[in-house]
This record gives structure tokens, sequence and C-alpha cells, in this order.
């Protein structure tokens, strides 16, 4: 028989958890960290609810992850919203909402998750709150620094910046495509099938592309964010926060190579969650950034001055949708 | 017709929640905060769930708030997590999760609640999420941040110190009992109803304690926590952390003045939510610390070497129950 947490309780949930958080700092009030000297902190929060953000059987939404998958993904999230302001993490505390019949192995598997992509990039859980709900979810905070002159904002891009994105998009909703039509996933290569079912199951922030940024000696301008919305949501909310508009040049952009070209295009352009970053910046740091976000990095368009956004298809100029975005409620 | 989550879709809401928040510091993937030079960073995270911490009529429990109770106590609950380290607080971030059901009003309310307690306490909301879900939750992190020096841990407490309490214990539970029973309610005095009510309503988070201590030149050595569990809770938790015992002196907690004794005493140890503070300190500082806390601070025990922690009635020594200790699930 299964354990529940209303079998084992909540200090002994606690005490379960604890192996996956930071050895020290878990047992007062509140965690105490030492932020870096001179830098900023900057902060995000995502809420991440059962039969919504993921499945793991409890709503009437089919299973496409492992506990242990939502846990790295839930974390990963969070941390490309740092990557995409330029941040390093320092730390993330978790809230975590369960029924009293939820296996106590499922939130051990959450945690096992966020432990593990904490570790692949440097941070751990620092603290949290656990409590009981008819809804299982996870709200994680994480916290992160930067030097004041390497924040990425939204509204720094300029005419004349090029728009990089730093991989392909479209992956994890082809991912989760495969998950849920095997049929249709079937008549696909192995290789690529599992490579967007990791996408879309243990997607990666691109710290590493901040990591190398930190490396400049002069701070490069750059505005940014990433694309757990889709391409089309990211330049679209750039371009509104900074006053300008961008032509996205559809050949250039790297999707899924389907032969449903229309397909692999719309999943880029509004698929989402493949958490690659979308930066704007002056042309002559483009192509060194490229070669080192990875093989699928490209320059795919450019800011212009008119106020809208534009998709450069063969010789049309169509305008991106904003209405396809995704909207909660 | 109540305009729902549903009716006005996430935008408006988010658009319609930001007259509430910080205003120069919504917008971007992540709020950037700058923390103070010297000092350690303090990160509290608590879950908040309709029907089970608050109730607003969703859930089959009794309502005893509105939103904007519910919004102030939420945030007052936190800052008091921020209180009982020693910081004080720099912002917060706000998850909130909703039914599409749920009227904008109540949350609304809830947001102006947030606002109004951060404002009475120095603070404001610098970022968060919305989503949808089954069940009405919110979950606050609060960053803020102390000297190295003036952190306030579990763990600090020796054999001789006093035992501070800095203000009345049982009050919020009293609240709620006049809220749920106001036929027990209508043989009080109306001032007395009105004022724990108000405790239970509109907690009072004792960060002015806080600013006290950073005025001592010499930091103390202080031990303590936040009676958020109850005062007994607090009590055992220090000792646990700190390897010691101790013994309460009945005769001197601050109960509310009811003529059970018994059942003042009770809410007092048990009840929780009076989010006081509970802090072990030197004998020789304790005076100024109650006459500065209020006319109901007191010093309500010591700590002793034995490690168990037993109440004083009269002449008996009873061991304090860590089994009425409230638990989750």
């Amino acid at each position: 028989m299964l354990l529940t947490l209303a079998d084992c309780g909540e200090l002994e949930l606690i005490a379960r958890l604890r192996p996956y958080c930071h050895r020290e700092l878990i047992g007062d009030d509140a965690a105490v960290l030492t932020p870096p000297v001179g830098e900023q902190l900057v902060v995000s929060t995502d809420v991440l609810v059962e039969g919504v953000h993921f499945s793991l059987g409890m709503a009437d939404v089919p299973v496409t992850m492992t506990p242990v998958d939502v846990g790295w993904r839930s974390l990963a999230a969070n941390l490309s919203d740092l990557a995409a302001m330029g941040a390093l993490p320092l730390g993330l505390t978790v809230g975590l909402a369960a029924p009293p019949d939820c296996p106590v192995a499922t939130i051990e598997g959450i945690y096992q998750g966020m432990a593990a992509c904490g570790q692949a990039y440097g941070t751990s859980i620092i603290g949290g709150d656990t409590c009981r709900s008819r809804v299982l979810s996870l709200s994680i905070t994480v916290l992160g620094s930067a030097p004041a002159e390497r924040i990425i904002y939204r509204d720094r891009a300029r005419v004349g910046d090029v728009i990089v994105v730093t991989g392909i998009h479209g992956a994890s909703r082809a991912g989760l495509e495969c998950l849920l039509h095997p049929q249709w996933a079937g008549t696909l290569p192995e290789e690529l099938r599992q490579a967007w079912i990791q996408t879309h199951q243990r997607p990666r922030p691109r710290l590493d592309v901040v990591q190398w940024l930190r490396q400049q000696v002069c701070p490069p301008r750059i505005a940014g964010m990433d694309s757990s919305d889709g391409l089309a949501a990211a330049v679209l909310q750039i371009c509104q926060a900074s006053g300008v508009g961008a032509v996205l040049w559809a050949e250039q952009i790297p999707t899924v190579p389907l032969s449903d070209r229309q397909q692999a295009l719309t999943w880029a352009l509004y698929g989402g969650e493949d958490f690659e970053l979308v930066l704007c910046l002056a042309a002559d740091l483009a192509p060194d950034l490229c070669a080192v976000a990875g093989d699928y990095a490209a320059i795919v368009g450019e800011i212009v001055p008119e106020t809208t956004v534009q998709l450069k298809l063969k010789d049309e100029f169509l305008p991106l949708q904003p209405s396809q975005l995704f909207q909660h409620f």
C-alpha cells in the first residue's frame, strides 16, 4: 500500500524532504543567504498546479511526466526567468500544497527532481513551506543576482538590433505531441523523438549563456526574455516594452524538422516552454553569441521602427497573432 | 452579476492588480532589488489555502474574514517570520492560484489587504505569478535583510536566559471563537471582543521590536522565533534547537482575561497565530525589551539545563504537550 501524506504527517514529510534541501539553511523561521557584494538581487516566482501545468494523473489530464520530471521542469522554468534577466542563482524556496491522499513518493520525486536540477545549475532549496490543499501545487521562488550593469531588461531593444534565439523553438511542443500521440511519434526517427521528449520533460535553462555574457569585459546592451510562452510572445513583449517593432525571418527560425513546415513554425512561434533566450543586441556581438549558444542558435530577425511585429515568410509579411498567446483563466 | 476571473482573463487581472504592486518593479521576467550593503538576506515562504488557512466561503468552512483581511493576515504572518529572524523587509512576491469562477473583487481585495499591510510595514509586492487552479491559494515569499551579527536564530538559547514574550497569547484564538460562536462572544465586553477579532483578522508582526533591537549598539545574543504556532511550540522548538529545556511560569503568561483561566492558558499555549515574538536572552536586557514591546510584554520563564519543557502552575510542574501542536496532513 502506498504511504500517503496523511499517513506520514507533516513533520515526517519535512524530515523526508530535508535531504533534497541545503543542509545548513533549513530549520529557522526563514533562510539566510549572503548576497554577492555589489550585485543586485533578482527574484522570480512561478506557481505550478497539477492538471494545469503538469499532470500526475490526479486531474483528468493525460500523464506525460514522472514526479522527478515535474520537479526538474518546475525549477528549470524558474531558473530560465533568472537567465532571462542575466542573473545567476543563489537559492530557492518551495511552497508545496498537496492533498492528504497524495503518495509521499510523489512528493519525494518532485523534490528529487528540483534538487537534481538545482545541483546541475549550482543552486539548492534553502527554505519553504508545506501544507494541505485539495490540489497539488508548487510555488517556487528563485533568488539570483547580477551586477546592475549586466541585468537584461525587456525595454532596452533599439532599432537596428538583431534578434538572436539561443536554440530550437517548438521542440518542447513536439515532445508533448510525441507523448500524447505515440502513433504520430512512431513515424519519427527514435533519436529526434527522444530529444524532443527530453526537451519537454527536462528543459535546460540557458544559464550557460549568462555565464558567457558575464565574461564580456564591457557589459553589452541587451534586451531580452525567455521563450517560455513561445517565440512570438517573447518578441511581442520585448517590442511593446521597448516601443519598437520587429521583423522575424521565418526561414532563419530554428524549428523542429517536420515535413509539415507550417506546423513546425506554428509550434516555434506559439508552442512555448522551450526556455531558450530571445535576445536583442547590436549586430556585431551576435555571431559570437550564436557560436557560444550552440548549433541551433541563430539570428532570426531585426528590430525596426514601426511598432508592429511581422513574420517575413518568403516575400510575404504576416502580422504575429497575440490572440494565439496562452492566457490563464 | 459578479465579474469572475474567467470573464476578465489573465492580462486584465494583472492590470487590475498592478496598483497594489510596486510601481517600477513589475513587468520583467523577475524583479530586481538592491540589498543593503553588508547585510545578509533573509527569505521566508508561506503557503495559504482557502478552506485550510482562511475561509472565503468556497470550501465548507465558516467565513471569518473579508478578502482584505485574508491579504493583510497572509502577509503579516510572513513578515512575522522576518521579525522572528531579526530582519526588516525588502519586498515580497505573491504566487496566486485561483479558480476561474472566483470573483475578481475577491482577488482585488486580497491584494488590497497585502498592499495595506506592506505599506504599514514599509514594504511592497515586487513580483509574482497568477494561474488557474481548482482551489484558491496564495504563496507569499518575503525578502528581508539584517546584519549578520543581529540575526535571531532558534539555537542560541543558553541556560540562565529569561524567556520574553512581546504580548498577549491566545487573543487570536479568542477572536476566532468570537467569530465562530457569537452567542459566547455576546457575554463579553465589546472592547475586548473587538480587540481579539482585530488580532485574529489583522495581526501585527512585531517589526517594531526588531527596530528597537537594531538600535542596541552592541548586538545582544538572542534566540527566538514567532508564536505563529502557539507559545508552547515556540518554546519547544527553541529548546530542541538549542539543546536546553525551559520552565514557563503560568502566572506570568499574558493571556486573555477569561474567567475560565484554564481555557485562556490553553489558548495561549496552543492557540497560535498571535504573531508575537518569543525571545530568550540574558536577564539584564529583558526589562528594557518588555518596556518597549508594550503593556503586555512579559518575562514568562527561564531556560534550564534539563532538556524538558515544563509549565509551572502554582506548585506543580506539568510537561508541555507536543502532541497538541498543529500538524498539516
